[in-house]
């Protein structure tokens, strides 16, 4: 059966690719309405061969529509997921605002796709991108051996940081190429041959993305009790979150277990072999793929029964507009 | 009472910082001499305000030198670290050739200064620059709580592996600025944009550079029972190594006395103050300079008394050049 399907915040990064993920995905759409504010209303978007025009972002654009997929901030999806509901409309919201709300599933198809049949305000939350990969990876181990604790550090894409962060760097690159002092607006520093921590404040010391992965791993995994030890860094990469993952567990496992859970396991690709310089996943090879990469599997030298992982999933993709049409899928 | 100084491998990335330090610190050498292999016999390299010629690396050429550092690779090393020292030169070595030689200390000044006293070979190791940034972040609080486990992951410069690596990353940039598919010979793939594993094969999945972390600070730190769980990554950056680091402790530790015991430690600049986006310490800052930066000390969300720390120092100066010297100056 085929549906009304918006894109709400289409010209955005992650809008973008929602466009093109339907497209790909030969998603069963009667119909894509592209949504956003006013200063991007008559743009042109290309769609299946051809061109969609962007409407404005208003009450009534949801009439008619049955999956409203949401791409445009907290603030937008504040105000306007619940309308989209109210007209009827199942929303799949890829922003942070719904995703601890106890009446919103916070969904990964690969981990809890039941949980988006109970959506008691017509809404499903679409989690962070650096939580998503790291769940798909845990959630085969996560039910062979029950994980306990997690210790991951991210190396996180600037492209998570919508257009304007992917413009700087390309632009910063440029004007080192040039000799050139480059300039800075979007971020707080420099990020070409820079690394930073950009996120907002959250609390203890830690930044809001790192709260989320911490709060939403629990959350998809439906295991209140996981310890997450989670430090974000943003690297000046375009496309895919990278991660190191130490994970320990209930019940000890072996890496050589893990790469047989792995292997094969719903959304993952699994890169095994010995360690060789240059043959893990790298954010350049995940980048406009859909898989999550789990690669350099291995026992931890310290810990018995635990296991490290290196995780890398295009960001964008997985991260983002892929998952959130997987949703819409198994609608 | 000044000395006559040997740099061996003078021209290189190590070598030429060597120099730049034994000048910045007011080294008392009465004379430097800059060894290198054939290709670079001749070459000038500035010093004081003047030039050193470099002169063939050969066995003669050690006669009347009191201290050679060395930083020419491990075979070099292996070769010529036995004669310099049986023509009565203390070498330190920044190869990893001796460094877990029960018979060669390993030192970090700020950590176990009085290791470099000992020394039957004649022959003192220099650390690999991610082991001697974690060591003296790590040093004041294994005194106060001794350390039991560590998690660490790595964002390692392109300056590590040399010259030429910088060079093929900054090339890579003007190639990617100019449209143009950048050109890899130095590194297993493209560099810049990217993330890479690239250091040797070791043992059970993990790269030497991943087990020097686990040896070497169990060896620094006088404490074979220290656990370390390391991941290395290498990313587009040109200087100044950065790592998370998870720490926990034999007797709880909290993030607020962790900072007590940082602020004013030896060779630490602790940068701290509530999470605020690129605040932190970042490899651009420290480039360039001596310190070992300290920041985002915080509480563990999921492990009682432990503490999260990011460490980011040149690794060229103290992980490397900086630290050779002060061994020097400590003899």
């Amino acid at each position: 059966m085929s549906s009304v399907v918006a894109v709400v915040g289409a010209t955005g990064a992650v809008g973008r690719e929602m466009l093109r993920t339907l497209e790909r995905r030969n998603f069963p759409a009667r119909r894509v309405v592209a949504l956003a504010s006013e200063r991007s209303v008559g743009k042109k978007l290309p769609f299946a061969g051809k061109e969609l025009t962007v409407e404005l972002l208003e009450p009534k654009a949801f009439q008619g529509v049955e999956i409203a997929l949401f791409s445009a901030g907290a603030s937008v999806s504040r105000e306007y997921a619940p309308i989209a509901a109210q007209a009827g409309a199942v929303v799949i919201d890829n922003s942070s605002c719904w995703r601890m709300d106890p009446e919103v599933p916070l969904v990964v198809p690969e981990c809890n796709p039941e949980a988006a049949r109970v959506r008691p305000k017509g809404i499903i939350a679409n989690p962070n991108c650096s939580t998503i990969q790291m769940v798909v990876a845990l959630k085969p181990l996560h039910a062979a051996a029950r994980v306990k604790h997690i210790v991951v550090s991210t190396y996180q894409a600037t492209s998570g940081k919508g257009h304007a962060a992917v413009e700087e760097l390309r632009a910063q690159i440029a004007e080192i190429a040039a000799g050139k002092q480059p300039t800075v607006k979007v971020f707080p520093g420099q990020m070409a041959m820079n690394l930073m921590s950009d996120w907002k404040p959250g609390q203890h010391g830690y930044s809001e993305e790192e709260l989320k992965m911490v709060n939403e791993t629990r959350k998809i995994l439906c295991d209140p009790e996981i310890g997450v030890t989670p430090t974000c860094v943003r690297v000046p990469v375009v496309t895919s979150h990278s991660e190191t993952v130490h994970v320990q567990f209930h019940r000890p496992m072996k890496a050589s277990e893990a790469i047989e859970l792995l292997r094969g396991a719903p959304g993952v690709v699994l890169v095994q072999g010995e360690y060789a310089p240059g043959k893990e996943p790298q954010p350049l090879l995940a980048a406009d793929t859909d898989p999550v990469y789990v690669g350099r599997v291995r026992d931890d030298l310290a810990v018995p029964g635990a296991i490290n992982l290196w995780v890398v999933a295009d960001n964008l993709r997985k991260g983002a507009a892929l998952n959130a049409v997987q949703i819409a899928e198994i609608l």
